[in-house]
């Protein structure tokens, strides 16, 4: 069994032209023995957001804390602590934090797609 | 992309002679299109308890409210909001709240291990 604290786990702090006040996290990985699949934690920062874009691989994603919008079939829409969404693969999708206090969220990828 | 607030998804209530004071729901599975692994969230009232046992899948799970122990490597350990736990296949486990509080976690099968 491997247990820590999400915090615990190495952190990679993401700002660039398409995405922005993004501490990433992988929290049980290929490292941990995980070889199904891979949980990362993000913490979004006030009006921190992630890159729009689509990938093969799909999303399952709980929102652990906060608020703030996901887009995906074509639209926004709010999302807020004990959400959970799914992204299929392929499809074009971006989160971004519409409030005050830091966002944090769990994303799972299958194996094969980058764990960060 | 497929969206709800966790307690939204049906709920199955569990309270036998080996698990107790659980409310059991498939986020997302096969029902929603995920086809390599399925998110389930759990609430364990106090002294509410999952089985003692054992299987060949692995869980990844995220403790998103409360504090309980899990029981893995042959021990009880602590765990609390924000912890996240990867239990390899076929290593004995259980998850019981000691607290006053519902605890609530993720947690991910892959595909092929019975969704509930």
């Amino acid at each position: 069994m491997h247990k820590m604290h999400y915090q615990e786990a190495d952190s990679v702090a993401i700002n660039n032209d398409i995405a922005s006040g993004i501490t990433a996290r992988v929290v049980i990985g290929k490292a941990h023995g995980a070889g199904n699949f891979c949980m990362r934690v993000f913490e979004l920062g006030p009006g921190g957001h992630t890159p729009r874009h689509a990938h093969a691989w799909e999303h399952e994603i709980f929102v652990h804390s906060g608020v703030g919008e996901v887009f995906g079939n074509q639209e926004w829409s709010s999302f807020k602590t004990g959400d959970v969404v799914l992204v299929p693969g392929n499809e074009e999708h971006q989160i971004r934090n519409t409030g005050s206090e830091t966002l944090i969220f769990v994303c799972l990828v299958p194996s094969g797609a980058p764990e960060l």
